[in-house]
């Protein structure tokens, strides 16, 4: 029983491997299909959980298990610092995955989850704009250009035949480095734009408000100037307390929630009574024609964050990972020859002897 | 931003290195001392939650995070899988071990947990025992013989002189195998005998119980033949439905949950009104004067799996293997050098031009 270590370099070659592109339109196709089969009944998704303190800093370590039933277990760790670009160059999201045999509850992978998380990330997005957006919709703004930033554009850029974007953040230099990050990509025939938020707004078909805005100082965007029929896809909101969008808005939109037990509690969704909560996304993508007329009208993705999404994504890129070759084999559970000696793999191993006189 | 792998084979160089009866003894103390840091309010630990399930097989894997509030959190997947010695010669019980910075999130070492578990399990019923047992205790029984009863012998026998040790499994072939098991830990001057159950019982001034009995299927002790002034620590119970102890034994001692919000859900204090419940470890560590009085009577220990225990020991363990130089450095985390660019490990590594060139 052997581990697969995936660590930052086994990524990237896997990413090299299916292509940045590619990889992106899978995670999207993933996800999709996780929907269907959690409609099934096949999923367990509890509400995450998790450490919020401000010692050191503010910060929050969550846990969000998803099991598909006698298939996988997948554990996704995942700090929110947002302090952490100024204090330690690092991102505010960081995680790491892992991934179980339920038969035996052995782990079969560890697996980096900063990039899973930014990848599936855009990739619920992109899900959920497919089906909610009008379908004439050329034109992005993005409210906040960080991280999360990238990749909402990375991920639309594949559903939808995007001519422009706009880009606004409350830091100035954020939003001036927004195009340089996105250039590997190679979006041709896209201008970027940095400006106003007002600007941003003003005549988008799609807007993503990606902000780290502080609990209750929401919302970021107003209820003006908002295309008649705009889709947002909330990023930022993920926490008691903190969001972005006006009320007005949710109250005139159809609101899809990722994951409505925790959208109730972390998202938008925390300011609309229950009814005025639309179908979560799973029960968009199984019945999408059911929800079409609302494309000409306002339409918002309340991403909270959905463990099923990680599921979906930690089983394709293991699954890239088996095939190319990448990861990296450990013997991480200390197990001897007899299951019932927790001491025996003490003898297995070299370090036997000098452990065993140790202990006399 | 590297994190430190401990794997198996970096466990056992630990063990080598430090050697197995002074780690024992470092991790009941080490225990103890998260007691009195738990006491002072500084560590957070809810109550630890899973997936159940028969398919495949009967199983269960469980998340058990626990945070010092500045210093470190701790998560510790744990899966119990009884048919695993049976179906895939592994134990009943895998694990591994996330420790991660509070400040950042940042995933600071990956460990083994199989055998910190079985490790910690020992110590726990250790601690308790010094404190609960007669002081003349010197005869220990045995109920269940498989991976936890070794580190419980192991354990006892760093606390009290034992003479004597009588052992008792359903399987005969588990309780025949078990001298051998304990063989290399070198007891000297302690008998270890094969008996009946109710042989196990008579005479023994301190009991342990660690069996895979069935849920509703307890107590698998009866409240007969015990000694007046006996110890138990009920090692197996930690699943709701699952107990082994009689109720007339748990009525009479004086009961000490590890972790009373867990012990009353999955342990024996499932069967006990909460006035019946005695105090939980740490306030038993914390003033073990108080209780001294009930030495002279029935006392239980009921060990649910605490994970302050896993804490204590994660903190050893990887402390240990800093200063020997174990644990093997690796980049899990995809970080590249701003960190708004989620994409940005991609140029960061020797796989980037292909990455890139995939990506257009």
């Amino acid at each position: 029983m052997r581990t697969t270590l995936y660590a930052s370099e086994d990524i990237a070659r896997i990413v090299a491997g299916v292509g940045l592109n590619r990889l992106m339109d899978e995670t999207i196709d993933a996800i999709g299909a996780a929907c269907r089969d959690a409609a099934a009944g096949q999923f367990h998704v509890p509400v995450r959980a998790g450490f919020e303190y401000d010692t050191p800093r503010t910060g929050l370590v969550e846990w969000m298990p998803a099991m598909h039933l006698g298939e996988r277990i997948v554990i996704k760790v995942v700090g929110y610092h947002p302090h952490n670009p100024v204090v330690s160059a690092a991102p505010t999201i960081l995680s790491s995955v892992l991934v179980l045999d339920p038969a035996s509850g052995h782990l079969s992978s560890v697996l980096d989850g900063t990039f899973l998380t930014a990848l599936r990330t855009g990739a619920a997005s992109a899900l959920a704009t497919r089906h909610l957006a009008h379908p004439d919709a050329t034109r992005l703004g993005l409210v906040g250009a960080g991280a999360q930033a990238v990749t909402q554009l990375h991920a639309l850029s594949r559903v939808l035949p995007l001519t422009g974007v706009r880009v606004f953040d409350v830091d100035p230099a954020t939003a001036a480095g927004f195009a340089a990050r996105v250039a590997p990509l190679a979006l041709d025939g896209l201008t970027i734009e940095t400006t106003t938020l007002a600007g941003v707004v003003d005549g988008a078909h799609v807007l993503c408000t990606a902000t780290s805005v502080d609990l209750g100082a929401g919302p970021v965007v107003s209820d003006e100037g908002l295309h008649p029929a705009v889709h947002v896809n909330a990023v930022g909101s993920d926490f008691p307390g903190k969001t972005e969008l006006p009320l007005a808005l949710l109250e005139r939109a159809l609101v899809v929630p990722d994951f409505r037990a925790q959208a109730v509690r972390e998202g938008e969704c925390q300011q609309l009574a229950d009814a005025a909560i639309g179908p979560d996304l799973c029960e968009l993508v199984n019945a999408p024609d059911a929800f079409a007329h609302h494309r000409n009208g306002p339409t918002v993705f309340d991403s909270t964050g959905f463990a099923l999404e990680d599921y979906a994504v930690a089983v394709l890129l293991t699954r890239y990972g088996e095939s190319l070759g990448c990861g990296q084999s450990v013997a991480l559970e200390s197990l001897g020859a007899d299951p019932k000696n927790p001491y025996g793999f003490l003898d297995a191993l070299a370090a036997a002897p000098a452990a065993r006189r140790a202990a006399t």
